[in-house]
């Protein structure tokens, strides 16, 4: 499924698609756009042999650790770009080589913004400006697909503090560690991206291309917004989780109580029930006339005793804060 | 309810309002204010047509998500100003294309404070000044605002550390977790309003302008005024929350001790006077005649005995603190 | 209660005290100091028409939200000093208008620092200097009066964490609250002095006077000691929260086994007695010779198992510390 | 079991090993590398006799306590490298004295990487370029090592995430934290790593070898990679943590439900039977014919009756969340 | 018990010991150091009569609040350091004034390294060099001095987390908290001084003396280390101490379920074996022939049921941990 596909803008700005790879050079061609999907190591090789590209910035195409980032080379500068899985918000690779007069691509995912701007560019004058726009444009819609994800989770986050479907309070929490990971993963995409739009804004060897650095500021805005809308969002979750805890650390206060203050009445009581039940041969009281309501009158008071002195130590009124 | 309003300042000083969108450009007009309120799709068009604002300007006046920020074009310059709405906190956008010539003011919400200076502007001379003044002005007011609702969340935090009205620790959290989310949901325009206000100083294309500075560092105070009321408001939310925190676990601990120590002693007790109220024909126990005393006074011993234990174990003086 | 008054240097040294304000530009006066307390709006207005300065620093005066901060304008500078009140720990505003030829201080509050300098002038030659020498002597002062409180806290600190008083955990935890919540206040005073003096010192205004550069250096040097004071009692009164909480989790733990402890071994045993004092009929068991001393038998056998089972679970052990 | 190995690059570029430490400075030798391992306190005096290194780099060499650094000397510069040991996680040195003539390693662990470069040199002619060269080969190495225990660590957390073996909260806490130190430990390495890195990109002694440089950068963005993964892995460590102690607290509030319910209706009712189990003789209740039955009748409301208060205080929804 | 201690090296290299103070400025002394221990009010006289040095740091001589920090004054700079106590892990002030032609020590505590420094020049010629080789000779001692109680207290962190003399979990904190404030105290000498280093490595007034440089920068290079030796081992403290809670958190769950399950079993039991204790002399169950069995059975039934339920609520598996 490996995929090479190249498209020129000729020097009287016409796209024509998918000519052989070494009329790229030709002189009739204004600038060109290779496209490598999912290479092969033999495709992989032309990087080196064709375009001559230094071995660091080959080996950072393969490899799929790389953070995204832009290296300056004598003729060209290669550029590392993250997007994001919709679904798994895992990030997505994209590598640039660009000059002046071209721009390869090489990803291992199918990209749609891609496609979409190889597809355009027939039609879109403006795409035909040269392998920068082209870079804007990718580096655009790549960052434009970051806010769908975010404004879900948002949306997921202010749900559980509604928390309208009565869910309980453990697959609240679940659902909120889930969130807070997902943002965690997300973030750590978005913030390399920033450095590298701010890199590529006060860089001294795009200083040339004003023009372009304006369109790249419009990238940046959108990238600051998303890095305060995770960390808001992070914080919000922690402050949820954190009311949660203290919500369930007065439920549990609240419970105790109770048990406390209904063990405390008839824990006594048993207790002298519980005398009056043994059957010693010789125990006066039993054989007394008004025995029986005179027990029954103790532990009545015993009883409202109890619930007297926990009244005055405040327990009733316990569930009040207290002031600080 | 569209509504484009003009106004110019004539070279002798005069304010006229609803001019014709035309005559802004007349050789007598000194500087032109327009203001955009709810536009059209047609009055959005206006602006790149009629006044040929950039594109990335004008979208950045349609969209919504943007972070106040200050653009530089090559003829003017495109700001973005956030003031915020009295009872929701939202921030409200207001965007500003500002050069010698005129201003225009660009807004989806009615403010208030715009409305006023539009007003004022004909008896106050200091207001003819140019556009920059007006700049000042619209920004002076925008943060005069945030002070209200920082204020009032300042007071609701001080009651809930006073506690008067005797509510549940219950309300007290969920009333703190509102407060603090209230408190972040504004800083995160204000930080942004002040990293603004900075670039606004700092910046050399304004340095023309000196002595606007000094008016732009006076806002500037205010908001890093505003960015430490907000995050001292924010730790003693947090302070109190753990305040109440550990004042619940102490409670949980004196409950505890209560039922426990209760436990402790009537469950051994009643005990003993159920073996004595078993059935069996031959118990010898109960045939003596002092048993029923014996096992009162047995009762008794144990009863004292588990109290020293738990006095001596320090559990009545368990509510004081340790050393450290 | 409001007040002007006057001092004058004059050219032969003499300090002279309560001229008219008009004298103040004479020829002989080196320098002069006015110093507005509690002044009237009549008298306010004297700063803007006697003395000339900007209509944003006498706002500054009358305002009282500012934080510390120094304004340079063309002929004079405005500094916002802030010292703190011994009790309530509340920052005192003292606002000084400053250039060679004199120095205007204006304040809300009485305070004593500077009616000391203002007296002792007369006999100490080293402060008629000028007015940079009275700024030094007022700004060295005020940092120096946030040292007790400082200190008091710090005291109060170590009183809490050897509890000699035997004060309950929840008393202990309110006065840690109310240390750390002064400290703080103390901090947010704190912080602004320090930048205040970080600026003046490195500022090029300030340049020629390369002697008074080493003065406020010393109290430059004061401030970071106080701001690393606060950290560090900030952070201690966290530790020592974060420890009560420990020690208390532990003691519910010691509770929480003795209860379970004890409920397990008397529950199972009630209900055996519970059973033999059923009044059934027919029950075999009561009528055996020995019934009653097999039951006695079976109870100490399941206490004893019980014991020897919580003993084995390692319950007993169990305020023992685990290996990580 | 000490070691001193030399290895020198001839002018004709054939690698020659084992040559006598007085032949690298022969006129045909275009560079060499001499290799301490265990240096003994004789071969240690070499670095001083025999290189002329500095006392300070020496002693640095000797010492354990260093950081990762490089430091520049007249006339060569002294760099302190660390690997990681992959079982232990504890850093491995190795220092480096490197110019254009020449290097020298030392190091006490046998280092694998080293020793591959040492015999790979013979038929790699790009090792032969140099010191620098065999310099940035060993930091890469170095550097590459760190991703397997990074790697590994992020495995076990993401196992323990799943919990597929069923295992206790417990062990699950003993693992989380024990893989919190290890990634603390890794980290301690990391970030000198990448400081060090930075220092030797932007140094300007470096400069003129920029060649190297793109290399050194190929290094430092692996140590980036490497500094995000460690954080973003404690980072999650701690929300697992956090989740499993708020699962926890939701258990033990569903216990203590249970316990307090089952409580609260069985003690009254068991006090209740208590009372008509007492043998007083005159206990008019107990010879009514429907005695029995109305006690049963009272004990059936009084046990539905608690069901119902607490079913109205909302106790079997407590499992339910609030809405905040 | 104050003293004044004279050393002076001559033109010739040699040292001679207690020298008259006013022969220090004689030709033929290349260099001198004073040495002033618990000066009293007198001796103090001296700094600003005999050495005219500044009164701002002669105030900062004797005051005990100072920070390590380094003061520039025309004719010699003033250096505060600050060694550690080795039990108190306070810290010892130690004042410097140092220009070409001498040094002056202050200090309040007796110094070790400082005696063995004075007594060690006679013999060493490399100290005879001059003040500047002092200030490095006693600044590198003193923080040499730094890691045995850094050492220390990272031993007992490392003996707390084995735990192997089986102490309980209270004793564990309270040694743990008194770790942590213990590495906070040793933290806020470090850091300073760390500072102060990288003030004097990086200071333009001592760049002419390159050769010392180095050897401050082997002093910061210690600095560093114990800085994040510090902070690692204050992480560590925090780390273990959430263990230690969370295990607590474990015990109580399983210490509280045991106690739930008990009670729910026992109690419904109980509660049937007094009814059929009660005395009613109508109970027809009490004649059933069979009665006391079917009872029996009922209780069974009711007992494993029990057991049954909390089985399916997962209770007795309830000491694993979730899937998250
Ligand atoms: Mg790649
Ligand atoms: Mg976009
Ligand atoms: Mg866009
Ligand atoms: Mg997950
Ligand atoms: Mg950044
Ligand atoms: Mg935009
Ligand atoms: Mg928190
Ligand atoms: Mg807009
Ligand atoms: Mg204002
Ligand atoms: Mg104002
Ligand atoms: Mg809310
Ligand atoms: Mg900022
Ligand atoms: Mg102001
Ligand atoms: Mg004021
Ligand atoms: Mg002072
Ligand atoms: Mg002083
Ligand atoms: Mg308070
Ligand atoms: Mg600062
Ligand atoms: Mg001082
Ligand atoms: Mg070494
Ligand atoms: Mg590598
Ligand atoms: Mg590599
Ligand atoms: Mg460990
Ligand atoms: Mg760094
Ligand atoms: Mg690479
Ligand atoms: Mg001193
Ligand atoms: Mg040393
Ligand atoms: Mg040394
Ligand atoms: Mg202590
Ligand atoms: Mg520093
Ligand atoms: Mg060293």
């Amino acid at each position: 499924m490996s995929m090479i596909r190249t498209l020129v803008i000729t020097t009287d700005l016409e796209a024509k698609y998918d000519v052989a790879l070494k009329e790229i050079r030709k002189k009739e061609v204004l600038w060109y756009w290779v496209d490598f999907y999912k290479a092969t190591e033999d495709e992989i090789r032309l990087l080196g042999k064709f375009f001559h590209f230094h071995p660091l910035s080959i080996e950072d195409c393969v490899e799929n650790v790389e953070r995204p980032k832009i290296d300056f080379y004598d003729s060209y500068m290669f550029v590392v770009l993250h997007g994001i899985h919709q679904q798994t918000l895992e990030p997505e690779e994209l590598d640039l080589f660009v000059n002046e007069k071209g721009i390869v691509t090489f990803h291992k995912n199918a990209i749609r913004d891609l496609n979409n701007i190889w597809l355009r560019i027939k039609k879109d004058d403006s795409l035909k400006k040269g392998p920068m726009k082209i870079m804007h444009q990718l580096t655009d819609k790549l960052v434009d697909d970051f806010f769908p994800p975010v404004y879900h989770l948002e949306d997921l986050l202010n749900q559980i503090e509604e928390n309208n479907k009565n869910k309980s309070i453990n697959e609240l929490m679940k659902e909120l560690f889930s969130i807070r990971s997902q943002l965690s993963k997300i973030r750590r995409t978005i913030i390399p991206m920033r450095d590298l739009m701010y890199r590529i804004i006060s860089s001294n060897r795009l200083n040339e291309m004003k023009e372009e650095d304006l369109y790249f500021y419009d990238v940046y805005d959108h990238l600051l917004k998303l890095v305060e809308m995770t960390e808001a969002n992070r914080e919000l979750a922690a402050d949820i989780r954190d009311s949660y805890l203290s919500y369930n650390s007065n439920r549990m206060n609240t419970i105790m109580m109770t048990l406390t203050v209904i063990s405390s009445i008839f824990m006594p009581l048993t207790f002298i029930a519980g005398i009056y039940g043994m059957n010693f041969e010789y125990m006066p009281e039993l054989k007394m006339k008004y025995g029986y309501y005179i027990v029954l009158g103790v532990m009545a008071l015993i009883g409202t005793g109890m619930l007297y002195i926990f009244y005055k130590m405040g327990w009733f009124r316990f569930h009040k804060g207290p002031k600080l």
